[in-house]
């Protein structure tokens, strides 16, 4: 049975998974919104040590200053209450009209200067909150009609706005890296950074590579058929993993932001077994809501279904690596994937037989409990 | 830890399975040929309680009526010996050039006639095993060029092809039921029967429904995106569901036929979950094959992880009846799902909420053995 | 250049296809509410003769019966100053909380009859409108937690309630038939009615089939990456074609519902070729709606788009039949299509070759206008 | 009506396509296999001005020096004879068992070395014929059983190995690029390098980053669910865009190689026009194979349709940028697109309305020749 390691890993949550009023394109709201600060206090009394937000899910759009510096006082009461860390920042404006043809994308050159001076403004928030991240999901930077703009003037703005977002980081000394989350579509037909790959290949572009990641969620990779875990090896290969989103997605579809552990139980191990195992230091963020057809009361068993499900897969991470037939079976893999000592000609003939077929039924063992 | 119950649950596996040299679009052979006849007794020392066939995995095309003969008694003499059955067959015509643009769609009258005259031949074959069901997956009854021929006409030649077939069996007496393997595509671009609803929908439109049912299969409704366990309540609730064909597949690809338990956890659960509760009587037929990358000897470790798979996921089911909080949970849905005593007019007022959230988490736990 | 053939060909529109404000998950209306009566005079001005409804957009939820009857007496005014008259009526129940769980598969008994009821009240809003069609799309009858509800169970429900409505409009002597529009998914997991083919399976179980058909939407078929001509096939096939709902959709992504002409323009072709060539009598209804980066102002050039994009796909399917060497090769193959005159037994030997790759290419070229 | 610009466009075609004898995983070769010289002067004699080979298109694994020397100077000899030019090399080594889990990454450091020695003889054929190119597509560069190896080592393998090959052919001299070609999956479950930002994203973590592009494939870029216009979008903005291949694909499906043309029509439109507009100076290269229902005789239209679709699609983007309409809807957008001279604040206040529903259906007229 897992037992909690809540010293060792941090659980956090983004502020509107339990804020999320459970409407959907075809529905209208099924339960009440719940406050940003009781939001804050919710999440650590259910097992999270950090969260992450959008600065307007604490300070609604248009909020004078002072009214902006009361609600960061207050969060930051509840943060100093019960020990929760704010761990990362966004903003939302992509729920606003005036953005609804992208915001750093945008064909109107006025529209790309107002979502900066957005961006800025929730950097400022996330400083004044201590998060160490600015992370940006452009959710309207992309496109329906491809006529209306090249793909490769898009990019040429979001470097250009990531440019301008990182400049200002540095310039007000903030403590802050920047990242990228992408995803392949929705709200947009296509949005134009899809993928990590994408993620990183951009990146290299920027003027400052070395200040700007990527923070992955499982349901984005899922949604274009990815492995999640090829998704976060990339990023981790790269040395730019920033952040994860955990949460589950049924393929084919629109984005679900099912539980973690709602799905892709499989791909959910595999995600885990390579942050476990490469010892990632970061929070294991959940970006998911409750269904539509949970109540307030049972958003607090969605948080805590959240961190047990990760904590039974770490679990069973722990076990695979504690099982003596897996472990014989990786020797024989590891015995013959070192280079051989001379450097004599390769030699032809048919490679080795590993025991990849019972090898996964292990894994499958070792996930259904039956070792 | 669950335990077999080889007494009440039958097991059966495609030759062709077994048979499977491994080779793919891409790449040749990379292990020997299994003989049909060592399938049969390989099957039948590995947990197999039943064998299901195409005509020519047993009886090479263009075999004389001899010879025919002679490998059925062999066959037959296997059968005895172990004492496994032969539960379907079908034909693997759809491997030959001529029936590359369909068999019972083609537009060549010739063609669709020896197509039949092929089913007939292999009906024949299932007969003298005493297969008591022939399965028609007719891989090549689809199209890339929709220009070709008209969808509509397409579903009238495999009607008239249908009833041809049906009454052939009649004739001949044999005690034999019809099915169809529906599938969405590949080989061909779009095959004409795509799902189990489409199969339903067609046997309607038969001269005797009554005489044919469906073979569903895991992947090719994972392939749809569908869900796997709603196919099959849409073939019982016709009582309709005259085999079932499992294997895995992950979303977004090519037909992968995967080991049982190699992916798709949780919709297997449910369709595990749906035999088991309808008590469906059917032999659980595995379609799957093993991977390229395993040998000869990897063959029956793949056939026992299959069966392993099913039985632990028979077992899940039996602990998810036996789970005093799911069954709370269940109890308190049924209570309010009976009908209420009086016609009275339906009251306004909100819905109940169910804890669907923690029942779904509770269904994660069962399948990871944390309960 | 095509013509306008208004002589001959309905179009149709949902009211709520010019009624979308621009909404979707990740962000606000974007546009104000079309009036019900100014969406009605609106699309009679801009090319449709006919309309589609939910009772729930021209009537408010909660309205009374007075209001109900004023509403009405409007809408047929509009009718009747403009000619446009109402093909199909359904309901948008879909969008409510009560209905969260599904309407006639509700887990709760008083849900069910409160849908049923609902219904009921739209059927004679349709009624009242003279629509001769009640179409169900039952938004909400799908599942994300398979525990909480056997799919055998939901379509029990389904056939029951299905059976009632049948029922009542017999019982009312209205001159109306019911149909039921499949979809896959969204804003459910999985919604039980997924296809074509499952609905004519299901439509085969009711007690008065001969009274239900089906209303295929292009992008639902493409959602289940199924080829949508083939789904109307089977809907004609079957005698039981009802409506069609035209639009477009990219692969693997959310509902967009695009404009018809928007995406998928060779698999349109295909639809309308169908259509035209089959002489379906039905209403060529589009139920798409504008990009959220539309205005008010461009509702109106969306509604000329989508039936300028059929009118220009049904002139290439009269130039495909004028098209001199596409009539040759087509010839060729109708020639070997007729079953030969002799019984004789089927010759052996190769397939003919037919020139798909060259038939496929000129349908490539007729759409492109440069034959 | 569209006409040839030979002089400024060069049309290529892998020897593969030509050569591809019709087998497909369920079913045998329906077709001769042409001779791989025959495949060079039946390209040039049909509109190809280039060809890209597999060294093993030409050249069978296991010859002898001078066996190779041979048919190098044979291909020469029709290279000269009819101008066609070889503009990339690669290796199928994917199809032989001895790569069945991998070349780069296998986890036999034995069949790493093999691997890499096959592609340096490939380079030096490559080089023989004086290709500017060697383009991977490490078709075994994948997993279906993730247990087996970690995504991060697999990708510090493929990180060594191109190192290493971009190491030879600096120390042989040769004037030739590397490139990679991306694919989500298949023939393996999952392929290390999906897509293009992936192959950019990676490619910046080499030694010589300035050494190595990327091929898109646009039916990789379709199975991905992605917009194949952003794909080469990505690889156009990072500068290192050194291949297209260009073919069809229905979405949710196998690997489909369709004609170019055969699908795809808006996205294969937004590919040309990105090619044309960025003049793009590489060859139009084609990896598509005839249907298996096409004979020998047929290849050759397969072929001159490719070119014809390419042609036709181009045109219609010198129309695109002619119509008067489209021009003035862009000038509209280009107007407030670019930056305002004054850095005052920016204005808050709704987004501009443009057109982009009339562009769109602009596009839809302009494809169908009916503007």
């Amino acid at each position: 049975m897992p037992k909690r390691e809540t010293a060792t890993r941090v659980y956090s949550f983004g502020l509107w998974t339990v804020m999320n009023r459970g409407a959907d394109p075809f529905g209208a709201a099924t339960r009440a919104a719940l406050d940003p600060l009781e939001a804050i206090s919710g999440l650590a009394a259910h097992g999270a040590a950090a969260f992450e937000l959008h600065a307007e899910d604490l300070i609604p759009p248009g909020s004078s200053t002072v009214e902006r510096d009361r609600l960061i006082a207050e969060a930051r009461r509840r943060m100093t209450d019960t020990g929760i860390v704010c761990d990362a920042c966004g903003s939302s404006m992509f729920t606003e009209p005036v953005f609804k043809d992208g915001g750093m994308v945008s064909n109107e050159a006025r529209v790309r200067r107002m979502a900066l001076a957005r961006y800025e403004a929730a950097i400022d928030v996330g400083h004044l909150l201590d998060a160490p991240l600015f992370n940006i999901w452009g959710g309207r930077d992309g496109a329906e009609v491809d006529a209306s703009r090249s793909p490769v003037d898009a990019l040429k703005r979001l470097r250009d706005g990531f440019n301008e977002l990182d400049a200002y980081i540095t310039r007000q000394r903030y403590p802050m890296r920047l990242s990228i989350e992408p995803k392949p579509n929705e709200p947009r037909g296509d949005l134009y950074i899809s993928t990590a790959g994408h993620a990183l290949g951009f990146i290299a572009t920027l003027e400052h590579p070395e200040h700007v990641g990527v923070v992955l969620e499982f349901a984005h990779a899922a949604m274009a058929g990815l492995n999640p875990a090829h998704e976060v090896a990339h990023a981790l290969y790269a040395g730019k993993l920033d952040g994860i989103h955990l949460n589950a997605q049924r393929p084919l579809r629109f984005d679900q932001d099912l539980r973690f552990g709602g799905a892709n139980l499989k791909d959910s191990f595999f995600v885990v077994k390579l942050l476990e195992e490469e010892r990632w230091p970061g929070p294991r963020t959940f970006d998911a809501h409750p269904y539509r057809t949970t109540d307030e009361e049972g958003i607090w068993g969605f948080v805590e279904g959240c961190i047990r499900a990760y904590e039974i897969l770490a679990e069973k991470v722990r076990q695979f690596h504690e099982d003596a037939e897996v472990q014989q079976l990786l020797a024989e893999i590891k015995r013959w994937a070192a280079p051989p000592q001379s450097d004599e000609r390769p030699a032809t003939g048919p490679g080795r037989i590993f025991a990849y077929e019972r090898l996964d039924h292990l894994v499958f063992e070792i996930l259904m409990g039956t070792r």
